[in-house]
């Protein structure tokens, strides 16, 4: 997506070759204008899917999701995270392996909110090593949910969570994908490589 | 807001007489279609104010400022929640204690996204002894923004965050204001008490 490409050059701010900030419009400022946007763009690439529910992980998914949802007329739920240990029947579970922090988190969702057959738009606003993503999938495949896709704002393809959620068969449409970074600029993969 | 009232009567699960779980359309389930009449809501009652920025604090104020700042055409900043304590000097920081987990936590706000003179409005999901609440107010002060008002989807009458707010000089609107409650049923005050 053009616009998110130069949004991303003019406004985020690279940190070694891993780190990527936007802060301004995505991860801590919510540029809702521009988010409407993109939240378009995701429709246009997951419409002709029949989708029932979009879902999400805590925090940074959920202005996104609720956009997306929007034009998809359906409810989002977003997963939360937990390091508590307590066990809760009324909640699908797994755990999440988190290389940034290096600690492991569960990701809930209330049985309640996702029903076997429901067809699932996962979103999240990144995809880097993809242990969210995946924790995403396997809640859906646990309540027998089906995941007709997996849209991300901003895909770190220098890393290996594109090719493991393809692997495991799931559609996924990343807006920005970037093949390297450094601090002298940003190099961006062709749009639809799926 | 009588449709807000006939929701949370409907879908609210009344636990004791201080706990409304609303996790089917606010707290974990987003109906988005819904939380939009609910931004719409707040959008006529704030409206006759200049705004230049939503302020909420994550998780739960997010999807609802994000819709609001939809109708007013401005970005959401959304303060993080911490318990590091690492100082950070590009934040603006308060401490703010949680009565339901009997502990506090720091919410930060970067000095990019709120600057001296900003308009602001807040949002926030619920409102009960107000600490949250009071806490982006302090925020804003820091920052030398000037609150034009809070609008809270949920108040809990009976508790006195709204009292708090209201000595502090804010201007208050909460949607559905809850004078009391238990499993036999919800008692709302009248909607413009103000």
């Amino acid at each position: 997506m053009k616009a998110l490409h130069d949004k991303i050059r003019q406004e985020g701010i690279v940190v070694g070759s891993e780190i990527l900030k936007v802060d301004s419009f995505l991860n801590h400022q919510l540029d809702v204008a521009f988010l409407d946007q993109v939240a378009q763009e995701f429709y246009a690439r997951f419409k002709d899917r029949p989708i029932d529910k979009i879902v999400t992980v805590e925090v940074s998914g959920i202005a996104i999701a609720a956009l997306v949802a929007q034009y998809f007329k359906v409810p989002v739920v977003f997963a939360k995270k937990l390091t508590s240990k307590t066990l809760d029947d009324a909640m699908y579970e797994t755990l999440v392996h988190s290389f940034t922090k290096n600690i492991d988190y569960s990701i809930r969702l209330s049985k309640k909110y996702l029903k076997e057959g429901d067809r699932v738009l996962l979103i999240d606003d990144f995809l880097a090593k993809g242990q969210a993503a995946l924790g995403l999938v396997r809640i859906c495949r646990q309540a027998g949910a089906k995941v007709q896709g997996l849209g991300i704002v901003i895909e770190k393809g220098f890393q290996q969570g594109g090719a493991l959620l393809r692997e495991e068969g799931v559609h996924l449409v990343s807006l920005a994908r970037i093949l390297s970074m450094d601090e002298s600029g940003i190099v961006f993969g062709e749009e639809d490589y799926v």
